[in-house]
């Protein structure tokens, strides 16, 4: 195979789409339901099953902490562990431009297999295009996933709030998207910081494991902690007053908010997810938490309340209490922050 | 929602990425799975099931007989066909330029929508995600799918041809290459013709329902004819004679290739299948095909024979009989013959 570039024809579906598929993808994904499948996957199953998708176009491919192959494995991971389903098999759907460096794209399938390893998941089928010059920047990915749910109980649901739970959040907020904004803008930061692109599910088996009753769970991606915790709110019909001084930030992404006008509740996450958990036992959910690495800045940050919109004559659901005690509406983000951010 | 044109917004997040899907996608999609999904949709399974994924780039959006929204239930659902699976869900994943006509996306999903309703299948999960202009051209769409094993006994493979098989196609062929070098080239053609872009998966089902043991099954997609057939003696060390002159292709295909100087055995279809049947079956399962007005051209084509590299001193496994009885191998494509073709 040339390895120099990837050309049309490892799109075609002949005989070079077969070498890169042997090559290349077979060689870093390798199990036994993916050499078997042909057109489809075959698998056994028996219970209830979650199955999702996303599409990865972020820019740039390679970023602080990431790639776009890591976070194509660990947003679908992600996204079934927020269902509390243990992610088991894959789907992987490369679109990738004509001329792409080999290397590149061997340094991201490579990425993909280390992340796929984190979490017990496979890649059992894929499919591979290649389009001309100008037709995608670069790399697109498509990720979907089937996971198998663990619990009859445990079904974490944006309409499972309860006034008396307490929101968690499992790390510092905003990472990847301010990881991303520095580096399209290539600012200097105070501090190095990283995207906190990682899969979440080691730690949501942890809290499943415990029996902690997971009311709902969602990865703050796209929109941010504002988004999520937003469309709890009206999904539960419950409001929500988070404690601004208890949001963990970390200084550097405190620093290009304030540099840039941007709030960090806004900013994408990509392996950092919020909770809503009775509150007696978030004590032993955030202790679950600060056992793994990627979650050693967990924190309660509000709590869930009667429904009361705030403040009177206001449709506002998520109260955002200063420090001080002033109160103000969390508002959902509108328009687009930032595009291709995952 | 602004109906002009697709803008970043649209794929915040945020609130108009919310009117997006509830106004354009539940609309159309609506079941209640896609309803009641959060991170993921929940199904209950039991036994075997197939997985798939497809990404579609054609160009242009929309052809004759056919558009991307069509193609991309068409080729997922077929994938699953392919398996002797019935397709229950699928994912459609949006990769949306900034600035798409709204009316376009809209035609392209109601499209989705009515091949949905052929198959019976259900859109139960989605990713939209909207990238500047020029990050792609106009539209990309994922979807993968999930299907349920109809046998345990008639299981198709690569693997499963025998000598004593024929070969039927379904239909005519090159069909959908045809028509879209066709439409890039703005040929003149001397019959109209459309895409065979269609989901196939009535027709599987009526052979499966008559017992038929189907040994292989393909769609014929990039690479044609000629891949499959390939792919296949190899996979199942065996040779094929196809004859020439059983081929159904009609006469602007013909037109076509004789104009630009191409096989139609190396044209992608996307919906005609390739079957390996044993040859005491051949008739009853055409009476089943030619019950479909997307099957009325399926004919028998070829028969598999003992391993035999033909000629003598070459790795040739498909071997091309002229009406004469002049024989040469039919070569498995290599390159890039149309890019963007699906």
């Amino acid at each position: 195979m040339n390895k120099g570039h990837i050309s049309l024809s490892h799109g075609g579906g002949g005989v070079e789409t077969q070498q890169l598929i042997q090559q290349l993808f077979y060689a870093h994904f390798d199990n036994e339901l993916l050499r078997q499948a042909e057109d489809a996957a075959v698998f056994e199953a028996n219970g209830a099953l979650a199955f999702t998708t996303d599409s990865f176009t972020v820019s740039p491919i390679f970023f602080k902490g990431g790639d776009i192959g890591k976070l194509a494995v660990a947003g679908t991971v992600n996204d079934l562990a927020m269902m509390a389903a243990k992610p088991l098999y894959l789907s992987c759907a490369f679109m990738i431009e004509e001329g792409l460096p080999f290397q590149s794209l061997e340094r991201i399938v490579s990425s993909m297999a280390l992340e796929l390893k984190k979490t017990g998941a496979k890649v059992v089928c894929g499919d591979t295009k290649v389009v001309p010059k100008g037709a995608v920047d670069q790399l697109f990915i498509n990720t979907s996933g089937i996971g198998e749910l663990m619990s009859d109980q445990i079904r974490p649901s944006a309409q499972g709030l309860q006034p008396g739970d307490v929101i968690l959040v499992s790390g510092d907020i905003g990472r990847h998207g301010a990881v991303i904004l520095a580096e399209r803008e290539t600012l200097q930061l105070q501090a190095p910081i990283e995207s906190d692109c990682n899969s979440v599910w080691p730690a949501v088996a942890a809290l499943l494991a415990a029996g902690i009753p997971l009311h709902a769970l969602r990865d703050a991606t796209r929109g941010g902690l504002a988004a999520v915790l937003n469309e709890w709110a009206q999904a539960s019909a419950v409001s929500i007053d988070v404690q601004e001084a208890k949001l963990p930030i970390s200084e550097s992404v405190q620093g290009i908010c304030e540099l840039l006008g941007f709030e960090a509740f806004d900013f994408a996450n990509e392996g950092t997810f919020v909770l809503s958990v009775p509150a007696e036992v978030a004590d032993e959910a955030l202790a679950i938490l600060h056992q793994f690495a990627f979650c050693k800045n967990a924190a309660m940050i509000g709590e869930v309340l009667e429904f009361q919109p705030y403040p009177k004559g206001t449709t506002g659901l998520v109260i955002l209490t200063s420090p001080w005690g002033a109160q103000r509406v969390l508002e959902p983000p509108q328009g687009e922050l930032l595009p291709r951010i995952c």
